[in-house]
């Protein structure tokens, strides 16, 4: 069966077949961000898995523990499902379309990325022998956040008379996408509370809370046609619905537009008629306007965002839709961030990790730095609750949840989850790329610096001094799950090190360069002198533990004294390895479930020389089972640039290729946004080589033999920078912006 | 307010006052090893804190993770509370009798630890101005597991008339003693379900049983008296009463006896008639003559038991108290252990610990060596589910579970439950000294050996041969769960490298000694050469961490580079640190939290040298909190041992009247087993350096200048061995038995 039928910028999908839905829900997911659906169809069928997101909203509910111990995670956070508003039911004589009995003829649908918009078309021949056209469009606006539109379109081939049509708001679900994988681990207990249902002008309304975060929402819908006579109301359990009829002329098109409307906030009341008046007057506008100005979105959009990639269709078009499903995911208003699965599934109960700032935030900043800002904006509003933290674990400063909606840790296994304190450091580093490319003293000033001086001052306080060694970053979790709980983690240090030397360089120029801001920084954050010798101190001693008889950089204090894993007697079904074998088993080995010491690399090439990365890369490569989607991304990029092209085209692949070829075969319950987010990162940091230091862009490019042409643009301070590699010629322009000096290949370019 | 009247051999407590009440109900708690009874009295009160339990009487349900992994325990193991037999009321002219509210003097009760009855005496007047003598004495019969027995006696002063009496079987209540405490964390959260209430001839009865564990209960009564007319039934929700009257004559005693049965077992049906035919057949007899045999079993057990410490009457009564609750805690039929908290609270759920065997078993092995092998031979019962334990964790072999009452392992938080892997090398220890004491070659042979052999295996499959290092334990947690998930724990290290060199001499004796038997156990046990091989050279090549440039031996291999633990800004309410602080911090510090490599110096004194104690007990004694009632004890030994007299007799203090002087605040929730064991380790180990060595035993007495004089027993090899130690005198004297060999002072001495 071929699945779906991919092109250079459409996905289509032959509904003549069924059997590929569940997964094709998640491909055909729409979302701006603020609200996703995934891609079930109007009418529904009996084994969708339906759902519709909106980023950030939630509930909690207290964790039970086993054995439960001070400063555990208390609450648990779940993404919601909220209710269905895509629902549309259509009648001919009683007799109902339905995708699964009804005799139905060229049945496609088509997601084209260029816009966003999912085109179906259908041929409906009924019982008695009627014969319709139907056409549905719909999208997820990107101008209005609360906005979705649907547009039917009926054509009667061969009669007239009437359609009856059922539209209205269907209860969100109580169901899990799938219970037994503890990376899934979500699971919806409860759903929303109070409801109260009515019509109020035009529009179909349900009023919802939810039990324990304090959450309103207000779902609506309004159906629009020219020639609706009469609507009346239906309310079935949680389901509120219009019925309505519409007069079809034979070969004549009627069309219904339908508006869904989405709009929470946390609040003990909520102004209802306000936000039903913001909706009805978007109501005002057809669905020809919202297109247009989708369109106009979406080629803005790719104008900067596209990757050209020539040389092999499968990977152009799964690049795009990687990056696709990127800005469809993205929280954009400062309050919201990108859930692990954005918004098409419930996996990691819709909960930000660091993918955020080591995967997702570098492709934005490089394309669409507002959209970085907003990322490092929603830190910096939940930086209270990380100094909370802090205190409650008796250190200063603050330390940033390991995964969480509303700022709160929310991870019931702390030796993964809040031991990894590299979140911290993870934030940082972005901030600081952020900063770099673009110049943005405004935000360092009034949200940046703050996070920088608090994050730093948790590590300063969590350092232990050892005598003999230095600074130690003791008892914490690396990027690599499979150890825990180690001592000095080599990317712990590193990124430490990194970050404090970032807030020392800041502190430092603004000395300089503004000797009045700074003091009054040093004086608002209480930064005193001898905390800046301590900072200093840090810079200068932290440990790295180096293995000077293996001559390899640990991944930890006691890693390489580890008994390496008996890969040779490990059979693939065993794989990953942490749904087979006990924690404790696989923390005592040799064997690394992601990019650990490697993204070290990747993130600060600085510190290693090129014998350090090959040496180290080899050995450590040979170590990792890849069992985490972030893993093959990273590992790509190093390869490409010890020149294991083809180790480095494999990863790509693997990577690029994960949701829409769904080589995991769990595409149904969601896509991998980090794996989403590192396939640019293969592409920009790996082929190009590119690499910002010290506020330069530095470029190693290396097209694969494979591919014929990496075509691209990117943004850096101000700058729209153009960059064509081909099997003989590597273009840099400067399409936008004053002119710039970058290196390449060693080489200093100047740009005009 | 003086709380309780302790002497020589009772406890006695003035029932006027309340306000110790629920500690008192621990400290008077009586049972036999099958089952006890809390300290309530006969009517009630309302704080009361009600509890009868039987050993290893449980239900089970599914552990709750937040977020669960491969291998975890999968059911947590509760001991319930079973239903109360012990409750009568009395009423005069419908008046009752409450401790409460009634005119009452001369309330007084007293436990008797030379035979383990409790008498309560009182005089009641009533509102009317009747006066009354009422007694109760009450015993668990140690004879018949099965059996409680009530003796009630009245004696009217002022009046003749009727006395009426309710007397039954009230049900289990559904409440934890503490449940805020993690130390505690046990959650009744259900009781017994399918009550059945009848009367059977004399009986009253309740049948019911567990939810999920299949256990099948009868709880039976029977009430006795020479002139009760008619006794009516009442059922009231789950409770089952008899309420009857008697004829009072002025100034004559009249007497009833309420006879209590338990009996469980795990079937699906359950014979109640033959078991309530057992329960008439020993209401036959009377209370005098239990009383009797009561007093015999007593009398026995005293006779090798009893320990004189003269110079302190607080510590001679709070150490008989120990040896008392130790053999009415312990499970005696084989098929059961001893608890954490004994029969006397619900702590820790009822679960067995390596407590059993590090702290408990010595006790019985050189006073009561049929207890002991018992208590092993529990061990061997579920030798099956540990081998099921190690296969799933994919190992070989056998690994007993960290905390148990049905075999599987019920820890729910791995890193302080199953990675505590010694619990195995702790067994065999027991096992071992059990073996030399007794020189019951027939249990190792048809228990001891196959646990011997499967739990070396286990630890021969998990150990890591590591190029330089040798066979290294990694990712285990040791006796201190202050730190957790360690490279070779030293104290473990040292306790496989014993278990596997008793393996190996075992069998290499046998070799020499009973060539047949052993080509039986070599075939019957699949023992290889091979295997062999492997064991010698493990015991060669055990990794033990020494830091030359300290010059200590190493907790682990981090502990020594880890920061220390800031005690100096540790305000007193901070301890338990592991209520004021999360794992994680704890971890990466130097700080203790009970005996773990000073446990080794005790257990394996030949595996150090006298400067190598001195040394690494000055250490790890300054950064150990003893926030585990497990811990002084030990250090209380080893510091007799080096001559730290005021510090050893400090910690032994502090152990021994652990729960009789109620140091902890909480004996309410239940007796310290383990420190109760331990004092009498504190006398025995400590005071009289008591140690056997390769099958000879070893003294080294040292009586601390407030004591007076020791005296005790102790069986060895068939032999009592007598000894007597005062501030001048040292005298060893055989009491029983044919001539032996021991060391005092490192002189040969031969007792004849």
């Amino acid at each position: 069966m071929k699945k779906l039928d991919i092109s250079n910028w459409t996905i289509k999908q032959d509904l003549s077949n069924l059997e590929y839905m569940n997964e094709s829900e998640t491909v055909f997911a729409q979302a701006n961000g603020y609200f996703g659906i995934r891609g079930t169809i109007e009418e529904g069928y009996s084994n969708e898995i339906e759902g519709t997101f909106i980023n950030g909203f939630y509930d909690t509910e207290d964790i039970i523990y086993g054995e439960s111990a001070y400063g555990y995670a208390k609450e648990r956070q779940t993404q919601l499902l909220v209710p269905n508003t895509k629902n549309i039911k259509l009648f001919i004589d009683d007799e109902e379309l339905n995708i699964e009995y009804s005799k139905l003829e060229n049945h496609f649908r088509e997601l084209n990325l260029k816009n966003g918009i999912i085109t179906r078309n259908l041929t409906w021949k009924t019982n008695k022998n009627k014969i319709l056209e139907i056409s549905f469009e719909r999208f997820v606006s990107m101008d209005y956040e609360n906005l979705m539109i649907i547009n039917l379109s009926i054509k009667p081939l061969n009669f007239s008379g009437k359609i009856k049509i059922i539209s209205g708001i269907k209860e969100d679900k109580v169901k899990s996408l799938d219970e037994n994988d503890p990376r899934v681990s979500g699971q919806l207990k409860y759903s929303l509370k109070n409801y109260d249902f009515f019509k109020k002008d035009d529009c179909i309304v349900t009023k919802s809370k939810t039990y324990n975060s304090n959450l309103q929402l207000i779902t609506s819908v309004i159906n629009k046609s020219d020639n609706i006579k009469v609507k009346n109301i239906k309310v079935e359990g949680k389901n509120i619905f219009e019925e309505f009829c519409i007069d079809l002329k034979q070969n004549i098109e009627s069309t219904v537009t339908k508006y869904c409307f989405y709009y929470f906030e946390k609040k003990s009341k909520i102004e209802v008629e306000e936000k039903l008046d913001l909706f009805k007057e978007l109501t005002s506008k057809d669905f020809r306007y919202y297109k247009s100005l989708q369109e106009k979105y979406y080629e803005e959009f790719w104008n900067i965002s596209d990757i050209i990639l020539e040389g092999n269709k499968e990977i152009q078009a799964a690049i795009r839709f990687n990056i696709f499903h990127l800005i469809q995911s993205v929280g954009k208003n400062g309050k919201t961030n990108i859930a692990a699965k954005g918004l098409t599934g419930d996996g990691y109960e819709g909960h930000y990790f660091w993918d955020t700032e080591t995967y997702v935030i570098p492709h934005f900043i490089y394309t669409n730095p507002d959209i970085a800002k907003k990322l490092l904006s929603y830190r910096y509003s939940i930086l209270h609750k990380a100094k909370k933290r802090a205190e409650e674990l008796s250190f200063k400063g603050a330390l940033f949840p390991w995964r969480t909606i509303n700022g709160e840790e929310s991870s019931a296994y702390y030796p993964a989850g809040t031991a990894q304190i590299h979140i911290n450091a993870d934030i940082m580093y972005s901030l600081k790329k952020y900063y770099e490319v673009t110049d943005d003293l405004d935000f360092m000033i009034n949200k940046g610096l703050e996070m920088l001086v608090e994050t730093s001052r948790f590590y300063a306080d969590y350092s232990d001094y050892i005598d003999g060694r230095g600074y130690c970053i003791n008892g914490v979790t690396g990027p690599d799950e499979y150890s825990a709980l180690v001592n000095n983690n080599t990317y712990t240090n590193m990124m430490i090190r990194y970050q404090i030397k970032f807030l020392m360089d800041f502190i430092g120029n603004l000395k300089i360069e503004n000797i009045q801001l700074y003091n009054e920084i040093m004086k608002k954050f209480k930064i005193t002198n001898e905390e800046l010798i301590l900072f200093n101190d840090i810079y200068e001693k932290i440990y790295i533990h180096y293995d000077k008889e293996k001559n390899l950089i640990g991944q930890d204090d006691s890693f390489l004294n580890q008994k390496m894993w008996d890969f040779e007697n490990t059979p693939k079904e065993k794989y990953p390895l942490l749904l087979n074998y006990h924690p404790m088993i696989i923390y005592k080995h040799q064997v690394i479930k992601q990019a650990d010491l490697v993204l070290s690399m990747m993130l600060i090439p600085e510190y290693f020389t090129d014998e350090e990365k090959k040496a180290n890369f080899d050995y450590y490569e040979n170590v990792t089972t890849h069992d985490s989607s972030l893993s093959e991304c990273i590992h790509g990029i190093i390869a490409n640039e010890l020149g294991y092209e083809e180790m480095s085209v494999n990863f790509f692949e693997n990577t690029v290729k994960t949701d829409l070829y769904d080589l995991h075969n769990n595409v149904k319950n969601g896509v991998h946004i980090a794996s989403m987010a590192g396939s640019w990162q293969c592409i920009v940091f790996g082929f190009l080589g590119m690499r910002e230091i010290d506020g330069v862009l530095n470029f190693k490019p290396n097209l694969p033999r494979k591919y014929k042409k990496i075509e691209l643009k990117l943004r850096f301070k101000g700058r729209i920078i153009g960059i064509i590699l081909t099997e003989d010629q590597l273009i840099y322009s400067l399409i936008e912006g004053e002119s710039i000096e970058i290196v390449s290949n060693g080489e200093k370019i100047i740009l005009i």
